[in-house]
């Protein structure tokens, strides 16, 4: 059966990206893989916004949020972070896990922080170092304007402030350097379309300077070692080649579309995600939505069970369940990384009949995907008239 | 021009392990998944021969030596490390980066640590927590006999043993249980032939009782969190998925072989490789030598770059050269993992002619081969006596 995979990681990777994992292993001493990973970095650094280097870590996202906190912090430091889900909370637990006394924001699971709700805890804990917040919520599907929280947290505060990109970085508009964001991690089985494996991480000067005073025990996350290492273009420890040289054509592939473009397309595919289930009768989970996943409740008196088992035994299509307390309540369709509009309205499709044979009827076949077209459509439109403007920009300056 | 990879990780990977990642991506809570995983995880209990789970983590092997250090000591505690070699050494720092006094055995490059030596720390440190070695050490191809160690660790002490195996697991003979090995661990670019990203860990009910004890920070490597989530067939965070799927397969070639196979394999390559470069006129280092790889001297008088652009760019053949004060006067060869006699006549070969054309002739052309060939006819020989043998048995009984 062919495979659809609609998960917020893994992600599906390109037939091209997965062949180059097969190609025959070379050391990562080799002049061949010194090249690779050169020119990763600097595709890193495009994709991040920033001047600054980004680091590329041989474990899962949660190694580089680990790599964060125990490399910026020290024992008894204060810090703020954001719970509106899963992934947030998962900052506070690293960060007591190290002795770090972590504020918590509780976030009901499905909305985002508000700038204010940040303003408030900085005036009420003015010697925090850092907040930790999460851009794009990949538990509820909820994205968080990290771009005004900088604002905020830069304003009020001598915090840095600590991005979770996970889902985020290859989605949503992100300017690592313009924005002011101090550290921005994200994972590879992402937005960067390649298999589990590798975690990414950049920190600004400021949180450099967190590092050089930070007292935490930390070996293998150590970002000074890995600093002094890509002195040498080497990382401390054998990395993850097969899954590097895999990047190397995944991040070449994104620097030929152009994250502008990238970006459009993630808002343009959510949109139509969006619309496509509204149009069936479905109900959204979450607000605002992220471009990379989204969520939704399961319609009243389903089988939730049979569904998705026919999504994915029928289909192919394997879509994602909801977590903790929003276990049987919600589902998330991902659509983060490489998808294009006909997959979206596979996917739509395949949800729209596996409703139908689960009990769920009161829309019409196609209802879904007409309002998935419609949305492409939409965009289309707007694109030939920016088109027009440019040419009257063109032809007349 | 056809790669030859003779260096100790990344050691070359088999074709059909390799086009095992190239496969569409599967979600890890995919019953596809479940299934490979809980295939893989009885077949590294036959790998480390051991009734305890062996977790798997995504990252280099030094990941798995945190782990240990982190999950199996408290702040304070004592514990005694051999370095003998560069990873005999990583021991020692990755301890007291977390806070862990750790007492060196100091032994020369070269040599292996005798049984006595670490009686007599033992006698002298009589309160050590564990007692951390290197199985073979890949910077200087020597191997220790941990079977032996272990004897006299627990006749001694309490202490546990703590084993880095990453380049003998799969090359020498180990039996974990039966040997009262606390602590093995290994990586994924050795004996295992998949690509690096991959590390493992295994536990004794001792050691396990030590991991309920400790008391140093840890979160992504935490090993109570790795047992929780293998009760469900899980694992914490999201794993390496394509190169577990690629374990799968390495996995079954390592059971269709067999372990005791492999290890005569390892055992009879590695002694071809010493007689080889001994027949060249090549002073070999280090003593007693690893299966996994073999250290040589550099002979006087040769054009060191030379000889390694030549097999490098001519030959096709990347071997390793020596680790810090041991960098232009060694080079190591590997013979970990997936390579059989063809390979080994063909590295000789390269040496050969490289060493020829380099500047040094102090041979015949075909020397080193003809003694390769040697030990591969001694080995035919043997096996027959002891097939004769068998027989011998089988009709008798």
């Amino acid at each position: 059966m062919k495979k659809r995979l609609f998960t917020p990681g893994p992600t599906p990777v390109p037939e091209n990206v997965a062949l180059a994992m097969a190609q025959p292993i070379i050391h990562h001493r080799n002049p061949e893989f010194i090249e690779i990973f050169a020119r990763v970095n600097e595709n890193l650094k495009y994709l991040f916004q920033t001047k600054q280097d980004v680091y590329t870590l041989t474990s899962s996202g949660t190694g580089a949020m680990e790599a964060a906190v125990a490399n910026l912090f020290s024992y008894g430091d204060k810090v703020i972070f954001v719970n509106g889900g899963k992934f947030g909370e998962r900052w506070g637990e690293i960060c007591r896990a190290y002795g770090v006394e972590a504020i918590e924001v509780k976030i009901e699971w499905g909305r985002a922080v508000t700038p204010e709700e940040i303003k408030e805890q900085l005036k009420k804990y003015p010697d925090v170092k850092a907040v930790l917040v999460t851009h794009s919520e990949t538990s509820t599907g909820v994205f968080t304007d990290v771009k005004e929280l900088s604002r905020i947290v830069h304003e009020n505060s001598d915090a840095v402030i600590v991005v979770d990109g996970i889902t985020s970085v290859g989605a949503h508009e992100l300017y690592m350097d313009e924005w002011g964001l101090d550290v921005v991690i994200t994972g590879s089985q992402k937005g960067l379309m390649i298999p589990p494996g590798l975690s990414f991480i950049a920190l600004s000067e400021k949180a450099w300077g967190m590092v050089e005073r930070s007292n935490l025990p930390k070996y293998y996350f150590s970002l000074k070692k890995a600093k002094k290492a890509l002195q040498n273009g080497d990382t401390p420890w054998t990395p993850a080649i097969a899954l590097i040289v895999a990047l190397d054509v995944a991040l070449k592939m994104i620097k030929e579309e152009g994250l502008e473009n990238i970006w459009r397309r993630h808002e343009k595919l959510s949109k139509a995600v969006r619309e496509g289930c509204k149009a069936i009768g479905l109900k959204l989970f979450g607000e605002p939505p992220s471009y990379a996943v989204t969520a939704v409740y399961f319609p009243d008196g389903i089988d939730k069970k049979e569904f998705q088992r026919t999504l994915k035994y029928k289909y192919g299509v394997t879509v994602a369940g909801g977590q903790e307390h929003l276990k049987d309540k919600i589902f998330r369709i991902s659509h983060l990384g490489y998808y294009d509009e006909i997959d979206i309205v596979g996917v739509i499709s395949a949800i729209e009949m596996a409703l139908l044979e689960s009990g769920f009827d009161e829309f019409n076949p196609g209802d879904g995907v007409r309002a998935v077209q419609n949305v492409f459509a939409e965009y289309e439109k707007s694109k030939l008239t920016q088109n027009d403007d440019e040419k009257f920009l063109s032809c007349c300056h």
